[in-house]
C-alpha cells in the first residue's frame, strides 16, 4: 500500500506538469486559424489519466533522472495518444461520440477538424522531440524520433488499427486479438517506456531490453484490463461509452476469455513485467506499482 | 530553352530516383495487415509529379550536393505530400474521388483505411529522416524533423487546410486566400528547399534565407496556377476532378482575380523567386528552370 500511496503522490504531480508543459506546446487559439487550435486543445488538455507520461517519468525515475528531464519525452507520447484517440472515434473508425467523460472531437468539431487535428497533433510531437533544447544528445533525440514514429505507423499503431477493422465483425483467435492490441495499443506503451529510458541517458543494453520487456507485459495487461472495463463498467465510471467494442462487433479478450480468464491472463501479464524488473540494480518501486495499477484501475 | 531540356532530363532522373527509394522505405503488403500497406504504396508510388522532390534535388545540387545526399529529405517531403492528398479528398474535406488519374485512396481502400494510410505516410516520413543513415550530422537531422513538423502541423498544412475549410463557400480576400496557400502548400514547398540545403549540408546563412525567399514566391506561383489548371484544364490532362474548387464552393486566385490577372500574379511570383536567387554564387540554372516550368505546365 505504501507503494501505492507514492505512485498516487508521484503520478498527481507528473500529471501537472505533462498538462502545463502540452498546455505550452500546443498552439494558441487564434481568430483566423479557424477551430483547428481549439480542437488540438479541446482533447489533448484537462482530460485523460496520463498513464503513457506516467510510464516515461516512472522509467526515467527508475533511472536516477530528475522529472524535468521526462518532460518532453512525456509530453510527446501524450500527443501521438490524443491524435490516435481522435482518429480511432472517427465515424469510418470506431464511430464513439464519447471521449474522456464528454463529446469526442469530431462531435464537438466536426470531422473535418477532427481529423485536422489528430494530423496536427501527430507533427506536434516529432517536433517538439527535435526541437533544440539541449535536454539531451542529438542522437537520443533522433532515436526518440524513431522509436516513436515506429510506435505510430504501419508496423505500430496505425497497423494495429487496420487489423483491428479487419477483423472487425469476425470471430478472432485469442492469438490474433493480441498481435493486434501488441500494435495497436502494446507500441506505444512499449515506446514510452523506451523514451523514458533515453530522456534518463542511459544506453545500457541489458536494462533497455529489460525494461522493453516490462512495457510488452505491461502493454497487454492494459489492454486485457481495457476491453474487460468497456464490456463491464458503466459509461460514467469509463468517461466513454461502454460496450463499445460490443457494438462495433469486435472481438476482444472479454469476448473470447470471458471476464475472470482474462482478469487471470492480465494479471499473469502483470506478474511477468514485475519478472523482467528483477535483478536490474535500480529502484523499480514505482514501475511495479504502476503494474498493479494497471489490473487495479477502474477506468 | 537548353535549361529546360536539362531541367526534363534531371527530373526524369530524380523522379526514378525518388521512386526507387519511396519503394524500399515504404512496407511490403503482408497478409495478415489488411490493406493498409497496399493503400500506402498505391498512393505514394507510380505517380505524382514529384514536384517537392524536384525541389529538394534542384536546391542541393545547386549548391554542389551528390544527387544521393538528397534522397531521405527527398522521400520525406514527398511523403507528407502524399499523406496531405489522401486526407485532403477525404468525403469529410474536399470529397475528391479521383486524384493522380486514378480512384482516390478513400474510393479504393475505404475511409478508414484512407485515414490509416495517410497517418502511417506522415510517422514515416519521420522514420526515415530520423534514422540513422550516417548521411547528416544529427543536428541536421533534427533540424530537418522540426523543419519538416512545423511545415505539416498547425502553423503550416494541416493549419493552411483548416483554413481553407473555413472560408469555403463564402467571399473571401486574395489576403486570406494568399495566407491559407502559404500555409496550406506553400510551407511544404519552403520546407523542401530547406531540406534540400540541410541536406547539402549548408549552413550559410544568408544562402538559407535567399533560397526561402525563393521557395516563397515559388510556392505563390505553384498555387495560382493550380488553381488557374482546376478550373480551366480537362480532367484527362489534370488527373483529378476539374472545377474540383468550384464544386466546393471555395475562394480561388481563378475566382478573385480571373484566368489572365491570376496568370500575371504567378508570372510576376515567378520573378520574384528567380530574382531572389540572383548574386548567390552558386548554380542556380535548375532552380530557375523549375520555377519557369511552375507557371508553365498544364497539370
Amino acid at each position: 500500500m505504501a507503494e501505492s500511496a507514492g505512485l498516487a503522490e508521484s503520478w498527481s504531480h507528473w500529471l501537472k506538469r505533462v498538462d502545463h508543459c502540452l498546455e505550452n506546446f500546443l498552439p494558441k487559439k487564434l481568430s483566423d486559424q479557424a477551430a483547428l487550435p481549439e480542437a488540438m486543445r479541446y482533447v489533448t488538455l484537462g482530460s485523460g489519466k496520463r498513464f503513457r507520461a506516467a510510464l516515461v517519468y516512472a522509467t526515467g525515475h527508475s533511472l536516477g533522472a530528475p522529472t524535468g528531464q521526462m518532460d518532453i519525452a512525456a509530453c510527446s507520447v501524450e500527443l501521438i495518444h490524443a491524435f490516435s484517440l481522435i482518429h480511432d472515434d472517427l465515424p469510418a473508425m470506431d464511430d464513439d461520440d464519447f471521449r474522456r467523460g464528454k463529446a469526442s472531437c469530431h462531435v464537438a468539431f466536426g470531422e473535418a477538424t477532427a481529423i485536422l487535428a489528430g494530423d496536427a497533433l501527430q507533427s506536434l510531437a516529432f517536433e517538439i522531440l527535435a526541437d533544440q533544447q539541449g535536454m539531451y544528445t542529438p542522437e537520443k533525440q533522433l532515436l526518440m524520433v524513431k522509436i516513436l514514429a515506429q510506435a505510430t505507423g504501419a508496423i505500430g499503431m496505425a497497423g494495429g488499427q487496420a487489423l483491428d477493422l479487419s477483423i472487425t465483425g469476425s470471430e478472432s483467435s485469442l492469438e490474433t486479438v493480441e498481435k493486434m492490441h501488441k500494435m495497436k495499443t502494446g507500441a506505444l506503451i512499449v515506446a514510452a517506456v523506451n523514451l523514458g529510458v533515453l530522456a534518463a541517458g542511459s544506453t545500457d543494453a541489458r536494462l533497455l531490453a529489460s525494461l522493453e520487456c516490462y512495457g510488452k507485459s505491461l502493454g497487454l495487461a492494459f489492454q486485457i484490463t481495457d476491453d474487460i472495463l468497456d464490456g463491464t463498467t458503466d459509461a460514467l465510471t469509463l468517461g466513454k461509452m461502454r460496450d463499445s467494442d460490443k457494438r462495433n462487433h469486435k472481438p476482444t479478450y472479454l469476448t473470447i476469455l470471458g471476464e475472470k480468464q482474462g482478469k487471470a491472463l492480465a494479471r499473469h501479464h502483470v506478474g511477468l513485467a514485475k519478472q523482467a524488473l528483477k535483478d536490474l540494480y535500480i529502484d523499480t518501486t514505482t514501475l511495479e506499482a504502476l503494474a498493479d495499477f494497471v489490473t487495479n484501475r477502474q477506468h
